[in-house]
């Protein structure tokens, strides 16, 4: 069973894989990216991945079989482990518990060689639907707090495969990164009594400089202090707390723009590699109660151009070498 | 001049480089190694940096010729500008500033093949003592409230140069990553009245199953939840908040042990990329206040083995394949 531990002075979680535990010789070139070679995700490969858990698929057509169009299974290699007890207990001065969690890969195309960039709509909302989809089915379960959608496109963006996939990770604790937004919106909604992600709409649908692209449902922004060059947020324009909430038109509306993101980035960078993360509001946290009046839910898109250095990992300061004016200029401007 | 900006959600803020702001197109290879080829910090190369700001040199050398042994320069391409006001503004609901600050290289030998790690002791504790005269230095300026000196050794961990060298930039925010330390240490002295980094001594030097190393001033240990596998910290035994006041004696301890844990990495894992840093109290904040009774300097080595892919970046939760009771026994039978 991996474990969870808690760094005492940040409050940091971290997954220690304790089964598979690498040795100093095991980090040499891990990558499997499986060029042209064998690849699971291929449709006849079902019984090489664990058992499905959810698949868009022909009428009469069995589990783990061909005849599918999407497919969710659970990672083979997972971080976490769905059965057992959270276990929570002290360790001296230290806290851990049990790594329980699911960890889930969503199978978006059954051709090896699509890009999620160039699919039609009508299966990039498929995916998009399946995300909310898994969210609504993980949520049942008590033990998990959040739901972390991502997705890994690239070698250097931590990709393994190359067949296009997203993943779900659900944890028994909020993230860090989602525990400070949520702080922060909520600092400002007491001062405020507005969604501080509202206002950032607002100002950005009326200055107009760090606008990407936008369609009736979503718009796409350059944020005004983006870690990476040409970083990307989608945002609801209208108030929204939780993604898996909506019916499937926002999912249709949401699919076309990030794909038109996807495919800015892709021309105006030459196809970089690239992670997407959504962050949703958690669930089933005593501490954390409800956010549904100031957290809006949002996905942030990472091309990954530049390196993280020592500077970055010891200040949590980053440096962007392009405004994101002139990034979303160039985004702009990019002839589809 | 580049600028400071703050996210409005968490509060992070972010160096935007406006004036070399990148294109699309300059993100292809930028790193310049220079393996075997002119070098700016070789010996008698002094004038292709910018005038140095300190050097230990053979009496009787002019400064920026040939007769030192370590040098200390502005970085020629800084992310933060020395000169000028902060000009803190706003920008609708955004906060900037201007991009001051300073930021240094220290050039630790003259010798273009040799490593930090293979070091003689004297040299090693005078690249130690530099880092404490710079912050000394710098502390001076009311502008600034923290130094950070970090490495990048090899590509993968943001070297762009190949001669060995570290870097300072101080900063006149306090860096989230240091805020959330001393807000955690807080926390833990008000509820305590102890350091939390005296108790995590106290811990590892009784388990020891994570101890790395240890000299009568300092121990090296794999921490309880390390973000990267073999990440190790070094923490003075007993309680000192600021890196800066120490005297000579200090510094060639910590040279020792710093010295140890890279060759015992290198050994281990064949010389791997690495960065580390220094964490130390702020200076000059009135917001902070006096941290001295809880805030304990250390010095972060964080090899750079794995990938950070989505997960990581959406989350701040971090996956290490390697429990830090293994990788604290690998780097203890490595044979030197």
């Amino acid at each position: 069973m991996p474990e969870l531990r808690k760094d005492p002075i940040v409050e940091r979680w971290v997954i220690i894989s304790t089964e598979r535990g690498k040795r100093p010789g095991d980090f040499e070139e891990e990558t499997d990216v499986r060029k042209g070679g064998f690849c699971p995700f291929d449709p006849g490969n079902e019984d090489k991945t664990p058992k499905e858990v959810m698949a868009l698929r022909d009428e009469g057509t069995a589990p783990d079989t061909p005849g599918w169009s999407l497919r969710v299974v659970p990672n083979k290699f997972p971080a976490l482990m769905v059965e057992g007890e959270l276990g929570r207990r002290g360790d001296g001065l230290y806290d851990k518990m049990n790594g329980v969690g699911a960890h889930e890969v969503i199978i978006e195309t059954t051709d090896h060689n699509e890009d999620l960039a160039d699919m039609p709509l009508n299966r990039f909302t498929d995916v998009m639907v399946a995300y909310k989809e898994r969210i609504n089915d993980l949520k049942k379960d008590s033990r998990f707090r959040f739901a972390m959608i991502f997705k890994n496109h690239g070698r250097v963006a931590g990709a393994s495969l190359e067949h296009s996939h997203s993943q779900l990770i659900a944890l028994p604790e909020v993230p860090s990164r989602v525990e400070r937004e949520i702080e922060g919106a909520k600092r400002f909604y007491s001062y405020k009594e507005r969604c501080i992600f509202c206002d950032i709409v607002t100002q950005e649908l009326s200055e107009r400089s760090r606008l990407v692209t936008e369609n009736p449902t979503f718009l796409a922004i350059a944020p005004y202090a983006p870690r990476f060059p040409f970083e990307t947020w989608i945002l609801p324009k209208q108030h929204m707390p939780r993604y898996e909430d909506g019916p499937r038109e926002i999912y249709e509306s949401l699919a076309q723009i990030l794909g038109e993101v996807l495919q800015r980035l892709n021309k105006a960078l030459k196809n970089p590699p690239y992670n997407y993360i959504l962050h949703t509001s958690p669930f089933n946290d005593p501490h954390i109660g409800d956010v549904s009046h100031f957290y809006h839910w949002h996905i942030e898109v990472m091309p990954r151009l530049t390196k993280i250095a020592g500077f970055e990992w010891g200040s949590g300061f980053y440096i962007n070498p392009t405004p994101p004016e002139d990034a979303a200029r160039f985004l702009r401007e990019v002839q589809l």
